[in-house]
């Protein structure tokens, strides 16, 4: 079976020789790969000029309810890739990483942009900046799409996964991809892309797919492209180099395998929670993926007294590992990825093993039938700040390698001689040792895990990239950057510092600037439905003066009789009070008073409170009067409400401001019948 | 006079030949350059070794403080930088830009790096993830600093803005730097960085000076070093290029010049405020520094009907343009800042004479003495979509051309040829032409101006690019981001996701996570100093039942008759609620009298409230709890007091959650005598 690319809106096969990829596990052809004669440049046209609009079109949140659905159809689909799977080496258990870890990571990303991006074309980044005193002219952040493509380059490991963790984002953005899987398992990616094409759920020229070579299509990229790579560092540093992406300051991100490291803490010692969940972890990463995985951990750095007892633990842990066919029962840990890779692997121990010793597993042994096997091999390096290999020298399989240190500085140092790496690990149950450790070691790494009896239960572990947090590292690892939650999205859109008056900024942005015009009419905005809502409908309320009876009533009732309050002499010496005041409490319990309609409407609920600052103190006696203007409308997609923020600012009678916020209500779409 | 690289704690000159620096407007010599002999590779060394390490014990709020006294001294001395920019070719105007717009760069970084980041080592970016359903494994990003050193070469525009808009940055997130001044104007940064070294107030190996070339410096970079670049497209092509920079995925940011577009809406006719501003911001553009910045309207795209009447009225106003020694009473545009400049602008102007038209301006004239001078140029691109020479070609100098559109998707177009700019400015009084234009141009700018009636009194102009804005556009514009507040101290910080249980994040990152440990005695943390209060002190407080006449009374006092409150049926009928429900506004003034401790102590004030949530309804009869607990600490440095951040947690008689909310307080650090 020869594998297709989708390009322009049709499945096209190459029309070149074609290379036969083989099943890890049997060794038999699986499928044959080739993309000659495809029309790369077309396809960038195509993504530009369909996808795109195509998803401009959308909101946000439109987008974000497409990928939950796609993640429902591929997971209603998902026995169909398991079943492929196999064919890349992965046990059960492997698969489940790549597939419904990628699957999990689409519903992840649908919900935070849900939850933290607005339903609407924009995305607005912080508060407005006041660029004047008089507040005429003010700046605001925003972030709107890229015009042109993410190009997304995959590794072997992961052919599900790590097509999902970058599509989720960039879909979000309003950017469309194209896939371009490495060969080894790209049957397996081509697959999911059939369905995902099949299922009708994106919208045509968001994706497109590469299988085979990705000929000239890197030589058309500009400034409005973004590319992704994941793989070795050395096709990433050739990738980095092309002279399009250079010439046009094309955003490039890289992740590149790198010597992640885990740190035993000193007071880890055998008996320990901490201890057996290190041994446990060490061996579980050298295994999950036969080791095939760009944050497994390499380096097991451990205080030099404890390696005796830390090596011998992982040789009894390492003893139960039953490598073989995925299929069979009770096998642990299945194949690599090709024979090719077995033979690289090899070769890095080999290399390694010039100043490090193997003290477990023949790596030239070959454990099971004709696939891709071998043993998972454990080394020691009993030297390492004399000797660079074990820092430098990646062996992409089941190996890792044991590196004692002496004090915490040494660990450190140790740590960092990795270059830059995408993640370290701490095991240990001392706060100290955790904080010198993530203070020394946070500029090299993208992400941290502090391991211990706390979490244990609940951790994902240390080589489990998350879509919440950021994945990727510095140096040696890429300098690249990926996910992180909405970080990820904004990778794909140009931060734009928009300038200008208030009126015109809240025009351009959907989202009211204080400063900017207020719409009144004889209507209360309470009465309006989300819909009839217009962005900066406005009242006034009338003014209600606060006596020294209101403040001891309110202290009395609420139980909040702090002396600044109910003590003349007492408020007086305080730093910030010329006397007695009004509760914070009171003040917006008032205001609420003053701007609130009460008679059932479109408004459902007040939900919250935001950026409440107390700004001018309120004695007895001052009024305070109340405006309150509609910020900014966020309808849900699939609810028959949506949420509206409103600007409230509260003024004493000389005009002062004495309180701001934002009040979060739930508005119904349409007045009730 | 020879000019003196500072290396390694000494002023050092160098030891080849030379080359001479002349004076822009005499043509006399100034002062020579060369750096031959100066050891690079121990400056970088001396900067990680000795710069870094100071710098990182500083706090964030203590590296502000010294940007401001540093802006504080350099202005005491600003006459003597005024006096020698004269021969830069600067006006009095022009130097203010350079001089006082630096020195206000240091106090708005100043001023942002202590009202938005905390007063510690560690910066904490969003709020914790939650990775797990009990909630013992959390996630928390944060940014520590680089270890290495921040290199900013810089342009010859702005000797000492240039300068002071990159270090501002990078010292704030603990990193030294090294200064690389274009060598045309060294002298100026030279003698700032002089006074800054001599001002004792910067810590040793946190700032020094490479006049002349850099040698072998970049050779010697690593990922945790930073190289920022303002200039030539060409020459930052060059650095980027640099196989150091490649090899370990250095960042790298650069910010060129770009054929910014400045669009007259076609609202904007003759007679309307707006299309004045437009004429007045042309012409200011193209005098301001000679039109020698990155950030110069380059391209006047006007409707098609309107150009004639653009035309004309540039034209007289540029005829008022008087060219000439700075120091002349009268003169309105100084010299280019060499005489090489001036004839590279000529070549320029006549390439892009070929499919242009001169309208303005004779370039070849020599218009004063002997320095660099030159006629203002104006031109006219009949055919803007037919020639690209318009869209491609920069003369860096007192040089526009009027480019006529025909509607709105033309302008988008002919914008979008840039090639990705630093800033677009609209001059319109049209709402929907400004989101047109915002939306359709904003993937190509880092920066956009709406200028109209409304702003432009207050309006810092098309050409500003100012501390609290990103400045840096896509593509051409080298595709870097600069300043924009705290987005552009973290440029040289690295983001880093903790991941682990509440407590040892909360012991790393000195901020209170749900689900830490919370520490309680028998002393309630009102009663405490900011100083004797720990992170996770906390109360649990008595439970109160609120009841019906409880929720009446609080309708009746604070004026909020909101019917979810007041009537069973209508309660009901809402879709949220079950029957009527307490105040949110009563829940939290409750709350506050069950946790306030209201005799005279360390609490000052309430000045604050963040992220308050609604969480679960609350019905008559329900009772409601706080958890109160001691979040973060932020001790002002000039002030006998801080800011405390308490987490609040309500719930009613089940534990479920009824509110959640942050509470802000100023808290004396010492106990009052």
């Amino acid at each position: 079976m020869r594998l297709k690319s989708y390009a322009c809106g049709a499945w096209v096969e190459g029309t070149g020789q074609g290379t036969v990829l083989h099943s890890a596990v049997t060794g038999e052809p699986v499928a044959e790969i080739d993309s000659q004669g495809v029309d790369f440049q077309a396809m960038l046209r195509y993504g530009r000029e369909v996808g795109g609009p195509a998803l401009r079109a959308l909101t946000f949140h439109e987008r974000a309810y497409k990928l939950k659905e796609l993640g429902l159809y591929l997971q209603e689909r998902k026995e169909e890739f398991y079943a492929l799977s196999r064919h890349t080496g992965a046990t059960r258990s492997d698969s489940w990483i790549d597939i419904e870890g990628g699957t999990g990571t689409l519903f992840a990303y649908s919900s935070k942009g849900r939850r933290e991006m607005p339903n609407s074309h924009v995305y607005i980044d912080g508060q407005p900046e006041m660029l004047s005193r008089k507040g005429t002219f003010v700046g605001q952040h925003i972030h709107v799409p890229l015009e042109g493509v993410a190009i997304h380059i995959n590794a072997f490991n992961f052919p599900c996964w790590g097509m999902l963790e970058k599509l989720a984002p960039s879909f979000i953005a309003g950017v469309p991809c194209i896939i371009k899987p490495a060969s080894q398992t790209a049957y397996l990616t081509e697959l999911m892309v059939r369905h995902m094409i099949g299922s009708g759920i994106l919208p045509e020229g968001s994706l497109q797919l590469i299988c085979g070579s990705v000929g000239d299509l890197l030589d058309h990229v500009t400034c409005q492209d973004a590319v992704t790579f994941t793989g070795s560092a050395s096709t990433g540093q050739m990738l980095r180099r092309h002279p399009a992406i250079l010439d046009n300051s094309v955003r490039f991100t890289m992740e590149a395998d790198s010597l992640n490291a885990s740190i035993l803490g000193p007071d880890a010692k055998p008996g320990t929670e901490e201890f057996d969940l290190y041994v446990k972890e060490v061996v579980r990463e050298m295994t999950v993926k036969c080791g095939q995985k760009c944050t497994a951990i390499r380096r097991a750095l451990v205080p030099r007294q404890l390696a005796p007892a830390v090596i011998e633990a992982l040789k009894a842990r390492l003893a139960k590992v039953v490598v073989g066919d995925p299929d069979q029962e009770g096998v642990t840990m299945g194949a690599l990825a090709s024979g090719d890779q077995c033979n690289e692997v090899r070769g890095r121990i080999s290399e390694l093993a010039k100043s490090c010793e193997i003290v477990y597993g023949d790596p030239n042994e070959t454990p099971a039938g004709e696939g891709a096997f071998m043993n998972p091999v454990l080394l020691y390096c009993d030297q390492p700040l004399q000797h660079r290999e074990v820092h430098d020298i990646e062996a992409f399989g089941p190996v890792s390698t044991v590196v004692p240190y002496d004090g915490v500085d040494e660990a450190v140092a140790l740590a960092g001689m990795g270059q830059g790496s995408l993640v370290s690990s701490v095991f240990t149950y001392d706060d100290d040792f955790a904080r010198a450790m993530v203070l020394g070691l946070g500029a090299w790494h993208g992400r941290m895990l502090i391991a211990n009896r706390d979490c244990a239960r609940e951790s994902t572990g240390h080589g489990s990239p998350l879509p919440y947090l950021i994945h990727g590292g510095p140096g040696r690892a890429g300098g690249g950057q990926e996910m992180g939650g909405i970080r990820g999205v904004l990778h794909y859109m140009q931060c734009v510092a928009l300038q200008g008056s208030p009126s015109i900024l809240t025009a351009v942005t959907d989202k009211w600037i204080p400063g900017a015009r207020r719409i009144e009419d004889s209507v209360h905005p309470f009465r309006k439905s989300l819909e009839e809502l217009r962005i900066g409908e406005s009242i006034v309320s009338d003014q209600r003066v606060i006596t020294l009876e209101d403040i001891e009533h309110f202290a009395d009732f609420s139980g909040d009789r702090f002396y600044a309050h109910m003590d003349e002499a007492a408020a007086k010496a305080n730093p910030f009070f010329e006397g007695r005041v009004a509760h914070g409490y009171f003040i917006v319990s008032a205001a609420a008073g003053l701007f609130v309609d009460p008679a059932p409407g479109p408004v459902l609920a007040n939900y919250g409170l935001e950026h409440l600052r107390f700004l001018t103190p309120l004695n007895p006696g001052d009024a305070i009067q109340v405006t309150f203007t509609c910020k900014q409308k966020v309808p849900r997609v699939n609810e028959a409400y949506g949420e509206v923020r409103w600007d409230c600012q509260v003024r004493n009678q000389n005009g002062d401001l004495v309180a701001t916020y934002d009040v979060l209500t739930l508005v119904a779409k349409q007045q009730m019948v």
